[in-house]
């Protein structure tokens, strides 16, 4: 990580999928972009997915990020729901793999404790803290909050980063998975 | 429903994804092609995401089809277990978007009672009503279960076509969907 390099953190839904762009090097995070794609008014289920998958491979394309961080919650109120996320989360994941993108996936209250050293922390201290870390002006923080988690998303993937040694679960392409495992590949 | 379409019917797992095709007009189908994508040797859940994108894609872009139909249990034993099949599940539904595919989906239940007339019925019976049903050899039928399954929503979708009235989760193209809701494209 001795240049710098682009980390798009999303959170995916179904109602709302939030994005955050950040510029990083060894010793420092900029803030770049954030957003929010609102789907909650489309009411066919797979025009959704296919929102997600479109939209997102437009952010992709825009921004060009080296690495994907992911909000995933590994656990949820039913079954239902989760099937739900669960699938806007393979759409998500499918677009970076067309673009050969690493992702890594955090836990919110990994990403919580990452930000503010507390993993009940509030949505809005961690938007504080954020503002902090990066010097955000006011005017260009996130108004929703789905943004703010996205953008959380991508900086507690910077700390990550710098401290290997933390677990995560870590995507590995084809190739470094060959090579890490060549008597898998078959 | 005049002219002959090809059906390619899918059980999306995490372990194996089984697929069948066949063709169909208004009075006949026929049986195509059936298979299994071997999952369960890959240990990296993003690369059986990407496995199952890959390769649907191919069979995708094998056999050509104009519909897809899925087998999606809505309920599942934990929230663990639907979170990654929803996850397989919506990398299936993006192959199939990708390729302008309208996708239908059918509850395994329903799948069996539509070509059995039993919801309850066993794997062997819906796998040798099939085999009636299309004239399969039976050198020809699938060993594995989940190309019976996979086979057996695409017949059922067949039967569906049929009977237009019965009520199943139908997807609209864009195009589709546009110019049926001209007042939520937006």
């Amino acid at each position: 990580m001795n240049n710098e390099s682009i980390i798009l953190g999303i959170d995916p839904g179904t109602n709302y999928m939030g994005y955050g762009v950040i510029s990083v090097d060894r010793n420092h995070a900029r803030f770049i972009a954030h957003g929010v794609i609102d789907l909650h008014k489309i009411t066919d289920p797979y025009l959704t997915l296919s929102a997600i998958f479109t939209e997102l491979t437009r952010i992709i394309d825009t921004y060009l990020p080296d690495e994907m961080a992911i909000e995933a919650p590994f656990f949820g109120k039913n079954v239902q729901s989760m099937l739900k996320l669960g699938r806007a989360q393979g759409v998500a994941i499918t677009a970076a793999i067309q673009h050969q993108i690493p992702i890594t996936e955090y836990a919110p209250l990994k990403i919580k404790m990452a930000i503010t050293g507390n993993g009940n922390a509030s949505k809005e201290q961690v938007a504080d803290m954020l503002r902090r870390l990066m010097n955000i002006p006011a005017a260009d923080m996130p108004t929703h909050l789905d943004a703010t988690d996205a953008l959380a998303a991508a900086y507690c993937h910077y700390i990550q980063k710098k401290r290997p040694s933390s677990a995560a679960k870590k995507y590995s392409s084809w190739k470094d998975f060959v090579s890490k495992n060549p008597d898998k590949s078959h």
